[in-house]
Protein backbone atom coordinates (compact mmCIF):
# COMPACT_ATOMS: atom_id res chain seq x y z
CA UNK A 1 0.00 0.00 0.00
CA UNK A 2 1.36 3.25 -0.76
CA UNK A 3 0.62 5.64 1.84
CA UNK A 4 0.37 9.43 2.04
CA UNK A 5 3.22 12.27 1.65
CA UNK A 6 5.88 12.28 4.79
CA UNK A 7 4.84 16.35 5.48
CA UNK A 8 0.60 15.02 5.22
CA UNK A 9 1.22 12.51 7.71
CA UNK A 10 2.93 14.74 10.00
CA UNK A 11 -0.03 17.64 9.69
CA UNK A 12 -2.39 14.86 10.44
CA UNK A 13 -0.51 13.35 13.81
CA UNK A 14 0.15 17.36 14.75
CA UNK A 15 -3.85 18.09 14.22
CA UNK A 16 -4.60 14.80 16.22
CA UNK A 17 -2.57 15.63 18.76
CA UNK A 18 -5.69 18.21 19.32
CA UNK A 19 -8.41 18.14 22.02
CA UNK A 20 -11.10 16.14 20.27
CA UNK A 21 -9.71 15.72 17.15
CA UNK A 22 -9.21 12.05 15.86
CA UNK A 23 -8.08 10.54 13.07
CA UNK A 24 -10.52 10.76 10.25
CA UNK A 25 -11.22 14.60 11.10
CA UNK A 26 -7.63 15.18 11.20
CA UNK A 27 -7.17 13.50 8.14
CA UNK A 28 -10.25 15.69 6.73
CA UNK A 29 -8.56 18.82 8.01
CA UNK A 30 -5.36 17.95 6.39
CA UNK A 31 -6.76 17.48 3.41
CA UNK A 32 -8.78 20.66 3.09
CA UNK A 33 -5.60 22.60 3.93
CA UNK A 34 -3.55 20.78 1.07
CA UNK A 35 -6.58 22.07 -1.69
CA UNK A 36 -6.84 25.26 0.15
CA UNK A 37 -5.42 28.36 -0.91
CA UNK A 38 -1.32 28.85 0.28
CA UNK A 39 -2.51 32.18 1.88
CA UNK A 40 -5.51 31.24 4.43
CA UNK A 41 -2.71 27.77 5.84
CA UNK A 42 -0.27 31.06 6.00
CA UNK A 43 -2.88 32.48 8.29
CA UNK A 44 -3.40 29.58 10.53
CA UNK A 45 0.41 29.36 11.09
CA UNK A 46 0.82 33.14 11.67
CA UNK A 47 -2.05 32.79 13.79
CA UNK A 48 -0.76 30.20 16.19
CA UNK A 49 2.56 31.55 16.13
CA UNK A 50 1.54 34.76 17.31
CA UNK A 51 -0.98 33.14 19.90
CA UNK A 52 2.00 31.47 21.60
CA UNK A 53 3.98 34.68 21.54
CA UNK A 54 1.85 37.20 22.54
CA UNK A 55 0.07 35.65 25.12
CA UNK A 56 0.58 35.21 28.65
CA UNK A 57 -0.50 34.19 31.50
CA UNK A 58 -1.86 37.16 33.80
CA UNK A 59 0.08 37.67 37.27
CA UNK A 60 -3.02 38.24 39.26
CA UNK A 61 -5.84 36.58 37.67
CA UNK A 62 -3.67 33.81 36.28
CA UNK A 63 -6.36 34.76 33.77
CA UNK A 64 -4.79 34.97 29.54
CA UNK A 65 -3.59 38.09 28.51
CA UNK A 66 -1.48 40.35 25.81
CA UNK A 67 -0.69 42.91 28.54
CA UNK A 68 0.34 41.35 32.19
CA UNK A 69 -1.86 42.40 34.51
CA UNK A 70 -4.53 41.77 32.25
CA UNK A 71 -7.71 44.43 31.36
CA UNK A 72 -9.87 43.14 33.93
CA UNK A 73 -7.13 43.30 36.59
CA UNK A 74 -6.68 46.93 35.98
CA UNK A 75 -9.86 48.31 35.41
CA UNK A 76 -10.90 50.41 38.19
CA UNK A 77 -14.51 50.14 37.16
CA UNK A 78 -14.65 46.61 38.28
CA UNK A 79 -15.43 45.97 41.61
CA UNK A 80 -12.55 44.70 44.03
CA UNK A 81 -14.93 43.35 46.25
CA UNK A 82 -16.16 40.30 44.54
CA UNK A 83 -13.86 37.64 43.66
CA UNK A 84 -14.84 34.90 41.26
CA UNK A 85 -13.32 31.72 41.12
CA UNK A 86 -13.06 29.66 37.94
CA UNK A 87 -11.11 26.54 37.34
CA UNK A 88 -9.43 27.64 33.76
CA UNK A 89 -8.95 31.15 32.33
CA UNK A 90 -11.85 29.99 29.51
CA UNK A 91 -14.29 30.19 31.93
CA UNK A 92 -13.77 33.41 32.55
CA UNK A 93 -15.29 34.27 29.02
CA UNK A 94 -18.34 32.67 29.82
CA UNK A 95 -19.25 35.11 32.33
CA UNK A 96 -17.84 38.12 29.96
CA UNK A 97 -20.29 36.63 27.65
CA UNK A 98 -23.43 37.43 30.28
CA UNK A 99 -22.12 41.16 30.63
CA UNK A 100 -23.45 40.34 34.40
CA UNK A 101 -20.95 40.28 36.41
CA UNK A 102 -18.29 42.98 37.37
CA UNK A 103 -15.92 41.37 39.53
CA UNK A 104 -12.49 40.44 39.44
CA UNK A 105 -11.99 36.20 38.29
CA UNK A 106 -9.07 34.49 40.17
CA UNK A 107 -8.26 31.09 37.88
CA UNK A 108 -7.38 28.20 40.05
CA UNK A 109 -5.66 26.37 36.68
CA UNK A 110 -7.65 23.19 37.31
CA UNK A 111 -9.80 21.53 39.85
CA UNK A 112 -8.69 19.12 42.74
CA UNK A 113 -8.08 15.47 41.82
CA UNK A 114 -6.53 13.01 43.31
CA UNK A 115 -7.19 9.88 40.92
CA UNK A 116 -5.04 12.44 38.39
CA UNK A 117 -2.63 13.22 40.97
CA UNK A 118 -3.60 17.04 41.31
CA UNK A 119 -3.34 18.34 44.62
CA UNK A 120 -3.74 21.46 46.32
CA UNK A 121 -0.21 22.32 45.55
CA UNK A 122 -0.90 22.26 41.90
CA UNK A 123 -3.39 24.93 41.74
CA UNK A 124 -3.37 28.54 42.26
CA UNK A 125 -4.25 28.34 45.87
CA UNK A 126 -2.06 30.45 47.15
CA UNK A 127 -2.00 33.29 45.08
CA UNK A 128 -5.88 33.48 45.68
CA UNK A 129 -5.39 33.89 49.43
CA UNK A 130 -3.01 36.77 48.81
CA UNK A 131 -5.68 39.00 46.92
CA UNK A 132 -8.42 38.41 50.18
CA UNK A 133 -9.05 41.60 51.63
CA UNK A 134 -11.57 41.99 54.38
CA UNK A 135 -15.27 41.62 53.59
CA UNK A 136 -14.71 40.16 50.13
CA UNK A 137 -17.48 38.10 48.53
CA UNK A 138 -15.72 35.06 47.00
CA UNK A 139 -17.66 33.23 44.47
CA UNK A 140 -16.82 29.75 43.97
CA UNK A 141 -17.63 29.19 40.23
CA UNK A 142 -15.92 25.52 39.75
CA UNK A 143 -18.02 23.28 37.34
CA UNK A 144 -20.82 21.65 39.24
CA UNK A 145 -18.86 17.62 38.32
CA UNK A 146 -17.27 15.54 41.04
CA UNK A 147 -14.04 17.30 41.06
CA UNK A 148 -15.85 20.67 40.46
CA UNK A 149 -17.33 20.35 44.17
CA UNK A 150 -14.81 19.11 46.22
CA UNK A 151 -12.48 21.89 44.85
CA UNK A 152 -15.20 24.06 46.09
CA UNK A 153 -15.73 21.99 49.25
CA UNK A 154 -11.89 22.44 49.68
CA UNK A 155 -11.91 26.42 49.06
CA UNK A 156 -14.78 26.74 51.59
CA UNK A 157 -12.57 25.17 54.41
CA UNK A 158 -9.48 27.42 53.56
CA UNK A 159 -11.60 30.45 52.98
CA UNK A 160 -13.36 29.78 56.96
CA UNK A 161 -10.59 31.60 58.54
CA UNK A 162 -10.68 34.99 56.90
CA UNK A 163 -13.40 37.14 57.11
CA UNK A 164 -14.92 36.92 53.54
CA UNK A 165 -18.23 35.50 52.59
CA UNK A 166 -17.95 32.57 50.10
CA UNK A 167 -20.56 31.75 48.17
CA UNK A 168 -20.98 29.34 44.82
CA UNK A 169 -23.57 29.35 42.09
CA UNK A 170 -27.06 28.45 41.97
CA UNK A 171 -27.62 24.78 41.28
CA UNK A 172 -31.22 24.39 39.09
CA UNK A 173 -32.71 24.18 35.82
CA UNK A 174 -31.10 25.63 32.68
CA UNK A 175 -33.14 28.17 31.23
CA UNK A 176 -34.84 26.62 27.99
CA UNK A 177 -34.33 22.90 29.92
CA UNK A 178 -37.90 20.73 29.99
CA UNK A 179 -38.24 19.06 33.35
CA UNK A 180 -39.03 15.73 31.44
CA UNK A 181 -35.52 15.08 30.60
CA UNK A 182 -34.24 17.25 33.92
CA UNK A 183 -31.82 14.43 35.76
CA UNK A 184 -32.86 13.68 39.24
CA UNK A 185 -29.69 14.99 40.94
CA UNK A 186 -30.28 18.29 38.82
CA UNK A 187 -34.01 18.13 40.30
CA UNK A 188 -33.26 17.79 43.32
CA UNK A 189 -30.98 20.34 44.16
CA UNK A 190 -33.22 22.89 41.94
CA UNK A 191 -36.11 22.12 44.56
CA UNK A 192 -33.80 22.33 47.27
CA UNK A 193 -32.75 25.92 46.34
CA UNK A 194 -36.84 27.14 45.42
CA UNK A 195 -37.40 31.04 45.67
CA UNK A 196 -40.54 32.92 46.10
CA UNK A 197 -41.84 34.22 43.20
CA UNK B 1 -17.46 43.40 28.07
CA UNK B 2 -14.07 42.00 27.71
CA UNK B 3 -13.27 40.54 24.93
CA UNK B 4 -10.39 37.67 24.10
CA UNK B 5 -6.89 39.05 23.58
CA UNK B 6 -6.29 39.83 19.67
CA UNK B 7 -4.30 37.18 18.89
CA UNK B 8 -6.73 34.52 20.39
CA UNK B 9 -9.19 35.87 18.42
CA UNK B 10 -7.54 35.65 15.04
CA UNK B 11 -6.66 32.15 16.02
CA UNK B 12 -10.28 30.97 16.60
CA UNK B 13 -11.36 33.00 13.38
CA UNK B 14 -8.80 30.79 11.49
CA UNK B 15 -9.56 27.42 13.30
CA UNK B 16 -13.59 28.36 12.53
CA UNK B 17 -12.16 28.52 8.34
CA UNK B 18 -11.93 24.61 8.89
CA UNK B 19 -14.63 22.65 8.07
CA UNK B 20 -16.52 20.71 10.69
CA UNK B 21 -15.10 23.24 12.80
CA UNK B 22 -17.27 25.84 14.57
CA UNK B 23 -16.99 28.45 16.98
CA UNK B 24 -16.88 26.60 20.13
CA UNK B 25 -14.66 23.98 18.90
CA UNK B 26 -12.43 26.56 17.63
CA UNK B 27 -12.36 28.36 20.97
CA UNK B 28 -11.58 24.96 22.93
CA UNK B 29 -8.68 24.09 20.17
CA UNK B 30 -7.41 27.50 21.11
CA UNK B 31 -7.19 27.43 24.80
CA UNK B 32 -6.00 24.28 24.63
CA UNK B 33 -2.60 25.40 22.56
CA UNK B 34 -2.15 28.55 24.43
CA UNK B 35 -2.24 25.81 27.54
CA UNK B 36 0.38 23.90 25.71
CA UNK B 37 4.02 24.25 25.34
CA UNK B 38 5.43 26.35 22.13
CA UNK B 39 7.03 23.23 21.37
CA UNK B 40 4.02 21.54 19.62
CA UNK B 41 2.80 24.18 18.58
CA UNK B 42 5.79 25.10 16.70
CA UNK B 43 5.37 21.45 15.44
CA UNK B 44 1.50 22.50 13.90
CA UNK B 45 2.63 25.67 12.57
CA UNK B 46 5.93 24.03 10.70
CA UNK B 47 3.85 21.06 9.69
CA UNK B 48 1.17 23.45 7.90
CA UNK B 49 3.84 25.28 6.46
CA UNK B 50 5.51 22.01 5.18
CA UNK B 51 2.46 20.27 3.97
CA UNK B 52 1.99 23.59 1.94
CA UNK B 53 5.50 24.40 0.79
CA UNK B 54 6.05 20.55 -0.67
CA UNK B 55 2.73 18.68 -1.33
CA UNK B 56 1.75 19.41 -5.11
CA UNK B 57 -0.61 18.07 -7.33
CA UNK B 58 0.64 14.78 -9.51
CA UNK B 59 0.47 15.83 -12.87
CA UNK B 60 -0.99 12.66 -13.91
CA UNK B 61 -3.64 11.38 -11.65
CA UNK B 62 -4.23 14.65 -9.83
CA UNK B 63 -3.44 12.74 -6.69
CA UNK B 64 -1.61 14.56 -3.75
CA UNK B 65 2.44 13.98 -3.91
CA UNK B 66 5.37 15.59 -2.75
CA UNK B 67 7.09 13.95 -5.88
CA UNK B 68 5.56 14.98 -9.55
CA UNK B 69 4.50 11.96 -10.99
CA UNK B 70 3.10 10.33 -7.77
CA UNK B 71 4.84 7.16 -6.35
CA UNK B 72 1.16 5.33 -7.83
CA UNK B 73 1.82 6.54 -11.40
CA UNK B 74 5.58 5.72 -10.91
CA UNK B 75 5.04 2.36 -10.24
CA UNK B 76 6.17 -0.01 -12.56
CA UNK B 77 4.12 -3.20 -10.81
CA UNK B 78 0.46 -1.70 -10.76
CA UNK B 79 -1.44 -2.72 -13.52
CA UNK B 80 -1.94 -0.20 -16.29
CA UNK B 81 -4.78 -1.58 -17.99
CA UNK B 82 -7.55 -0.83 -14.89
CA UNK B 83 -7.87 2.96 -14.31
CA UNK B 84 -10.04 3.96 -11.04
CA UNK B 85 -12.06 7.32 -11.09
CA UNK B 86 -12.33 8.98 -7.92
CA UNK B 87 -13.82 12.30 -6.81
CA UNK B 88 -10.92 13.70 -4.57
CA UNK B 89 -7.71 13.01 -3.26
CA UNK B 90 -8.45 11.03 -0.48
CA UNK B 91 -10.30 9.05 -2.03
CA UNK B 92 -7.51 7.20 -3.48
CA UNK B 93 -6.10 6.48 -0.10
CA UNK B 94 -9.75 4.81 1.40
CA UNK B 95 -8.79 2.17 -1.56
CA UNK B 96 -5.00 2.23 -0.81
CA UNK B 97 -5.87 1.37 2.71
CA UNK B 98 -7.82 -1.70 1.92
CA UNK B 99 -4.60 -3.56 -0.30
CA UNK B 100 -6.80 -4.87 -2.66
CA UNK B 101 -6.50 -2.82 -5.75
CA UNK B 102 -3.51 -2.63 -7.81
CA UNK B 103 -4.55 -0.47 -10.96
CA UNK B 104 -3.83 3.65 -11.06
CA UNK B 105 -6.50 6.12 -10.17
CA UNK B 106 -7.98 9.45 -11.90
CA UNK B 107 -8.65 12.16 -8.94
CA UNK B 108 -11.40 14.15 -10.90
CA UNK B 109 -11.21 17.19 -8.46
CA UNK B 110 -15.44 17.08 -7.48
CA UNK B 111 -18.29 15.87 -9.16
CA UNK B 112 -20.67 17.29 -11.27
CA UNK B 113 -23.00 19.50 -9.40
CA UNK B 114 -25.01 22.28 -11.42
CA UNK B 115 -26.34 23.72 -8.66
CA UNK B 116 -23.04 25.04 -7.38
CA UNK B 117 -22.19 26.31 -10.90
CA UNK B 118 -19.35 23.61 -11.63
CA UNK B 119 -19.49 21.58 -15.04
CA UNK B 120 -17.54 19.51 -16.85
CA UNK B 121 -14.73 21.70 -17.90
CA UNK B 122 -14.51 22.37 -14.00
CA UNK B 123 -13.22 19.06 -13.46
CA UNK B 124 -10.55 16.75 -15.06
CA UNK B 125 -12.49 14.95 -17.68
CA UNK B 126 -9.85 15.86 -20.51
CA UNK B 127 -6.53 14.56 -18.74
CA UNK B 128 -8.57 11.61 -18.32
CA UNK B 129 -9.51 10.79 -21.94
CA UNK B 130 -6.36 11.68 -22.66
CA UNK B 131 -4.54 8.57 -20.41
CA UNK B 132 -7.24 6.14 -22.14
CA UNK B 133 -5.29 3.25 -23.71
CA UNK B 134 -7.10 0.42 -26.08
CA UNK B 135 -9.25 -2.28 -23.85
CA UNK B 136 -8.99 -0.59 -20.19
CA UNK B 137 -10.69 -0.98 -17.66
CA UNK B 138 -12.33 2.06 -16.23
CA UNK B 139 -13.30 1.53 -12.21
CA UNK B 140 -16.31 4.78 -12.07
CA UNK B 141 -15.81 5.24 -8.00
CA UNK B 142 -17.62 8.55 -7.68
CA UNK B 143 -19.32 8.73 -4.29
CA UNK B 144 -23.00 7.20 -3.76
CA UNK B 145 -24.29 9.86 -3.77
CA UNK B 146 -26.83 12.28 -6.72
CA UNK B 147 -23.98 14.30 -7.86
CA UNK B 148 -21.83 11.04 -7.97
CA UNK B 149 -24.64 9.34 -9.60
CA UNK B 150 -25.02 12.08 -12.27
CA UNK B 151 -21.00 12.21 -12.82
CA UNK B 152 -20.95 8.38 -13.08
CA UNK B 153 -23.48 8.99 -15.81
CA UNK B 154 -21.75 11.73 -17.70
CA UNK B 155 -18.61 9.65 -17.88
CA UNK B 156 -19.99 6.48 -18.84
CA UNK B 157 -21.55 8.94 -21.51
CA UNK B 158 -18.58 10.37 -22.75
CA UNK B 159 -16.45 6.90 -22.85
CA UNK B 160 -18.80 5.27 -24.33
CA UNK B 161 -17.22 6.10 -27.63
CA UNK B 162 -13.88 4.75 -26.85
CA UNK B 163 -13.00 0.96 -26.99
CA UNK B 164 -12.75 0.74 -22.68
CA UNK B 165 -14.43 -1.63 -20.22
CA UNK B 166 -16.51 0.69 -17.70
CA UNK B 167 -17.59 -0.45 -14.70
CA UNK B 168 -18.71 1.16 -11.41
CA UNK B 169 -18.46 -0.12 -7.78
CA UNK B 170 -21.30 -2.38 -6.22
CA UNK B 171 -24.08 -1.04 -4.22
CA UNK B 172 -25.25 -3.49 -1.37
CA UNK B 173 -24.95 -4.12 2.27
CA UNK B 174 -22.17 -2.67 4.10
CA UNK B 175 -20.62 -5.12 6.22
CA UNK B 176 -21.36 -5.31 9.60
CA UNK B 177 -24.85 -3.54 8.60
CA UNK B 178 -28.09 -4.83 9.98
CA UNK B 179 -30.99 -5.26 7.58
CA UNK B 180 -33.11 -3.85 10.44
CA UNK B 181 -31.30 -0.24 9.31
CA UNK B 182 -30.66 -0.33 6.19
CA UNK B 183 -32.76 2.19 3.79
CA UNK B 184 -34.80 1.77 1.40
CA UNK B 185 -32.60 2.24 -1.50
CA UNK B 186 -29.78 0.08 -0.81
CA UNK B 187 -31.59 -2.69 -0.02
CA UNK B 188 -33.30 -2.20 -3.71
CA UNK B 189 -29.93 -2.20 -5.28
CA UNK B 190 -28.88 -4.99 -2.87
CA UNK B 191 -31.57 -7.39 -4.04
CA UNK B 192 -31.33 -6.29 -8.02
CA UNK B 193 -27.27 -7.23 -7.53
CA UNK B 194 -27.73 -10.01 -5.83
CA UNK B 195 -24.81 -12.94 -6.79
CA UNK B 196 -24.77 -16.63 -6.32
CA UNK B 197 -23.44 -18.14 -3.11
Amino acid sequence: MRSLPDSANRLIDEFTRLPGIGKKTAQRLAFYIMKSKDYSTNLLSDALIDVKTKVRQCSICNGITEDDPCSICTDSRRDESILCIVEEAHDIYAFERTNSFNGRYHVLGGVLSPLDGIGPDDLYFDALLKRLQENMEIVVATNPSVEGETTSLYLAKILSGFNVKVTRLARGLPVGGNLEYIDEATLIRAMEGRTSI
